[in-house]
């Protein structure tokens, strides 16, 4: 199979919701990505934790055969984000932040992390994402993530990293910053307008929305019953989504429909519990239960309207 | 083919959209449903205006066919509105409300109203929702819709239509003051739990979705590049929801779906305009090939997920 490199970041997670809360679990964009593609394809992870990162949280990698060849460690603590979420549960806020040994970080990709043919660019600074881009040998897709404080603070970058990456995903507010459209679908087809060859927009319990000058298609969100904790749905997302793809070898349009669909069903994993604990425990049959089911929600027959 | 009898409003609406504006325009619940439904089959307005009710507006509902013997005309003004949408274009901002003639209806439903086989219970007072229901001889679909206003006055009144209705149409906002639930999902389930038999929920741009003890189905809105005016885009929904049961005489689950489609597909058109204007100007083809739009837009090829 297809491995993909993920390049982000690894963290210690601290999060509040109204469901419980978790104290320094394991977290970060690289490590939701690296557990939700695990179940597709071998991935292989590029971040830097400090020297305290614990053990046991490197060993849950190791369990799911995630390749941490490229995890560095360098003197120093660990990168740390604090949050919680209201009742709404739709974005956080970040009580605090420590970059650490994140501040000071640069990819450094080896031979087989250059070569791996699918790439995911998880929310770090685009300059990152683009230093990542240019050591790249001759990927198959590359796909990037991305969040508000860059748009705010080097949008023309997160522009550039769009323009050069075969799938760019944002959630709804950095959709609308970036573009500067209010309604979604709009907003897509302008970040599409602006050089993106495909835009995946994330809408948290309205589902996910992908566009490109040809195509527009709509994944719903699967219906959890126990949401606990949103942190990572949008990284399980892309677990998903790239996983599928790597897995199967194919990125044509049809195939991205079935990947959003995995994608969707990875994201409600992640949020059913804090940490990455439930997308670590999901079995095959439930993600493709999750599918099934999403598959259903949406079809229909289409009859024509006849005299 | 089946008729449809709607109790609702017909007024004159004054809106202000960032797109435009429109003066004592036709409005009013009962007739964005009937120019949406009459695309599918015949339609019978119960409803009341004043005598200063325009001539003009007369015609536009002869001329889609519309069936105005319950149109009752009594002495004073007709129920006028006056709103206006921000950028956002989500909820209505309402500058003013005159009931009117309206603030004395009863409807007074005739033997043929009463004897239709589909109703439509447009946003009026609960109790006289009720009144309406009790009426009614042996229907074979009843559909209600109500707002905010009812909500907060009366929730157990819009519970009891809700729990003797066949389908209950809420948008998110009012979903989520009935249901007290935040989700919108988890909001629909809440309501199924409280008695209905089957709820809607209308999320705007988001698209819509249905709730059954057995069904959760999404359909997602038509992109439409030129949205002027939201006002009635729920009437328009339920105009396409029910017309297209009524048209097919089915109102088993699958035809549910379809008829969430082509809500979806009327709302589209009804919003592209102020006014009912391109409601009434909409052509079968540019209705079915919306449809088929939404269709694809959310077809994907179900593939298991194996070793």
């Amino acid at each position: 199979m297809n491995p993909i490199v993920v390049v982000g970041s690894v963290a210690l997670d601290s999060v509040r919701t109204p469901f419980g809360e978790a104290e320094e679990a394991l977290g970060g964009s690289a490590s939701y990505f690296a557990f939700s593609a695990s179940h597709f394809a071998p991935v292989r992870i590029v971040a830097v934790v400090g020297e305290d990162f614990p053990v046991a949280h490197r060993e849950l990698f190791d369990r799911r055969g995630i390749d941490l060849s490229g995890l560095e460690t360098t003197a120093g603590r660990t990168f740390r984000w604090r949050g919680e979420y209201a009742a709404e549960l739709g974005h956080a806020h970040t009580l605090e932040t420590q970059l650490n040994v994140f501040s000071s970080f640069h990819p450094r990709l080896d031979r087989h992390h250059r070569a791996s043919p699918f790439v995911f660019l998880a929310n770090i600074d685009p300059e990152l994402q683009l230093e990542v881009l240019d050591q790249m040998e001759s990927p198959r897709l590359t796909v990037s993530d991305t969040m508000n404080y860059w748009i705010a603070r080097k949008p023309e970058r997160v522009l550039d990293v769009l323009r050069r990456v075969d799938v760019a995903l944002l959630n709804e507010e950095e959709a609308r910053a970036l573009s500067g459209e209010t309604q979604l679908v709009r907003a897509a087809a302008q970040l599409v307008q602006l050089g993106g060859k495909a835009v995946i927009v994330k809408k948290g319990e309205h589902g996910s929305l992908y566009a490109t000058q040809e195509e527009l298609f709509v994944a719903p969100a699967y219906p959890v019953s126990g949401l606990q904790d949103p942190t990572g749905a949008g990284d399980s997302f892309a677990g998903g989504f790239l996983g599928w793809l790597a897995r199967t070898g194919r990125v044509d349009a049809d195939s991205r429909r079935q990947a959003m669909a995995y994608g969707a069903a990875m994201a409600s994993l992640a949020i059913e519990a804090f940490s990455p604990a439930r997308l670590i425990a999901a079995q095959p049959t439930e993600i493709g239960d999750r599918v099934s089911t999403l598959h259903r929600m949406v079809e229909f027959r289409l009859e024509p309207l006849s005299k």
